[in-house]
């Protein structure tokens, strides 16, 4: 599916000109000529950008605020044409919520970057924005920050004194920390542990072996940085590098003549797109952990053990190695919950998770797989070791009265075991969720016959 | 943290030059003259890239090969430095398995872009392996596709004789569907739906409005093709392309002069590639997805239902409306289990659940929040409302028996409900988690005052 653009200019002329040249480079485009039917027709449409022009009724601020300040729609970019080359009329399209702004005289392949850029910026975003419903579904999704984060702001500039200027305007206008550097230092900084730069404002021009955009492209492939802000600060070249430099990575550029007004609302606003973005990627991870583990005692719960059962046997069979198999189940637990409660039978839970996690290697796997089973897997192991550790497990829970705070004498418990040994199962009977299902029949014969036992399968057959 | 580099060359001028021009970008470089030693050392410090060269043992083919079957090595990039600029030691090279291919003289830019290029690749691929491991953990992993899959390549050339040339060669080699195509046809084959090429080839000179780069740019920033496969065709142009057409994203530059051989090589693996990452991308989140449903019944989970009450919760208090929380319980479910065995305890479950499911609204949830028991949310509902749904519920579960394979005159099952409104809750107790625990008192009292009945939270107090 195409990229869809809409504009929205109330001249004819204006619309037919960029209508022409998005076409050609094959975007979906929607027109309309009235400022007051943007938002509606955005909500039909959904596109992926707007054009607004500025148009005889300038009505195109309010607009662009109105859209900004919209729940469904603030996401879509926005790319404000102004009609003349005037850094006020900039200042004010941006403070409106432009996400860009495009001064006249076209000059196409500027626009045509800039459009580019923001379609990308927007496929990067709708994967965040997923990966935010993910989080919130998996209940781990922290409301987004609205205090403003202290960032770490780096300067290249084309000289030691631009540099100076610029971080003296600069810091009128943000709080954020704000370092000097040559191309060199920052890129040693990106190697540096820790503190690496949130954003980059870049001179086009560079007094040294390679000009600015050099540096956009070293910046993008590297991994500290490839999520950081840069503002590419154009110095007046011609040709002007700023489509060249929005295709490298640059999240903006800046026209020539240094506006720290202009510089810090884009910098503020794309670092808490960064921040944004940083939050839900580190979150992501860990929340997706949270779901393969079991709140209560932080054992890895039944779906991991079935994935690892996949995996386990897969291996052993690579290997030629046996592995064991066993399930236990805490006797008679359900009245430890009738007796003392559910917060006693919770604590009974997590010692005993506790007990068997300290008596097994790093290398088996632990999973609470029931309401009070839990399932042990422990590769290269023979049916003798099984049977010593097994008996090993079923002492240290049943040897030592588990403590308790509601109960003072603590509670004894006592674990029924079931054992299967890939080496004693029968060839056609090899996988591992055959074995389990032995392991659980052993263990039903465990309980009949009195519980607090070990049971392998072959004596359960 | 600074990217990696190991250089292994037995000539010591040529490991010095390329460590000198490595150290100046801030890679951290590691060199060694042993062939023989590489993998042991990659081994050990882990680089992001390793660059081989040729040296005076020419044993670097035997060496590549080596690392790339070595499965905890195989997905470190691989730079090769050829002593001549000579084709056949480029292609011994890539079927040796190398990534990419550096002829000497030393153009410092045109390598520097291919180590970017390849350094950049690897963070993606990090990614990708990250969700891989995920994806297994979830179970849900399937093993990568090892026969060739059938793709679409599109090669959008100078002139249409050129294309025409291309195609009959590289027909020879691969078994693709090939088109040639202009930068526009690219562009709207890009937009139409489906069927969007896996590859493009393209010159670096065409004979239209802009150069190939830009089409680079284009299609990186397109949503359907910012994953596919780009090669570039250098046209012999001074200076050359290359390092541009790297930065901008394309996946590799292939030197003037067209060598069929060689193209089909990279296409090849880097379709792979490319088939890989796809695959990973839309699995992680169907089996993300699956990570919040019951397998059984199809229903969200417990951990769903959590997350989704926060939500409620705050919804309810933003639009100021009441919300209902019931927890159904199947009454004597365990007697129906011991009585006719899991699988038709299993029917039951599933049929119960479409029964519910048929009975709610869209946005309402249903969900299976323990063995037998279900959560239902209601957001809008009043109190005289959720009693109406309640009663409906209790109805539709207990009025027909239902059909299991296994009991021909089918089985007849009751519902108790527990309800809580959060209208009726007291102003302390407005916390979703607080209603559940009321909901689940009165289910309490439902069983207690003998089962088959809704039951409020105010009737339980």
């Amino acid at each position: 599916m195409s990229e869809r653009i809409l504009i929205a200019d109330d001249l004819a002329t204006n619309r037919i000109v960029l209508k022409v040249k998005l076409t050609v480079a094959c975007y979906e485009v929607i027109q309309t000529d009235r400022c007051d039917e943007v938002a509606a027709l955005a909500r039909d449409v959904q596109p992926d950008l707007i054009i607004l022009g500025r148009g005889r009724t300038e009505c195109s601020l309010s607009t662009c605020r109105a859209l900004k300040a919209d729940p469904t729609l603030g996401a879509i970019p926005i790319i404000m044409v102004s009609d003349q080359d005037d850094q006020r009329a900039r200042l004010e399209a941006i403070m409106a919520g432009a996400d860009d702004v495009f001064s006249k005289p076209l000059n196409e392949a500027t626009l045509m970057a800039m459009v580019r850029n923001l379609i990308r910026a927007r496929g990067a975003d709708s994967e965040v924005m997923r990966r935010r419903e993910l989080s919130r579904d998996f209940g781990c999704a922290e409301a987004p920050a609205l205090f403003a984060r202290h960032a770490r702001v780096a300067l290249i500039a084309p000289d030691a004194e631009t540099g100076i200027y610029w971080r003296m305007h600069l810091a009128t206008e943000i709080r954020h920390r704000i370092d000097i550097m040559t191309q060199s230092q920052a890129l040693e900084d990106v190697g540096a542990t820790g503190n690496v730069p949130d954003a980059f404002v870049i001179a086009s021009t560079l007094n040294e072996t390679s000009d600015g955009l050099r540096l956009v492209s070293e910046l993008r492939s590297r991994q500290t940085t490839r999520h950081s802000v840069i503002v590419v600060q154009d110095c007046g070249e011609t040709p002007s590098p700023s489509s060249m430099a929005l295709d490298l990575g640059a999240n903006a550029v800046l026209r020539p003549g240094f506006d720290a007004r202009e510089l810090s609302l884009r910098l503020t606003r794309l670092l808490a797109r960064k921040f944004e973005g940083d939050d839900l990627r580190k979150n992501f991870d860990t929340n997706l952990a949270l779901a393969l583990r079991d709140p209560l005692t932080g054992l890895h719960n039944r779906r991991f053990a079935q994935s690892y059962l996949d995996r386990l046997e897969r291996e052993a069979q690579l290997k030629d190695q046996p592995y064991a198999i066993m399930v236990l189940d805490l006797d008679r637990f359900k009245s430890i919950n009738d007796r003392f409660g559910h917060p006693v039978g919770d604590d009974v839970l997590v010692e005993v998770s506790k007990r068997l996690k300290t008596n097994l290697r790093d290398m088996d796997l632990l999973a609470r797989y029931g309401g009070e089973e839990f399932l042990i897997a422990l590769p290269g192991v023979t049916r003798r070791q099984a049977q010593t550790m097994a008996e090993r497990l079923r002492h240290a829970v049943g040897d030592r009265p588990i403590a308790s705070g509601g109960v003072p004498k603590g509670i004894d418990v006592t674990l029924s075991i079931g054992v299967a040994v890939s080496s004693d199962a029968p060839r056609s009977a090899s996988s591992a969720h055959e074995l389990l299902q032995f392991a659980d029949q052993a263990l039903y014969r465990a309980k009949s016959d009195g519980r607090n036992q070990v049971t392998f399968v072959s004596d359960a057959a």
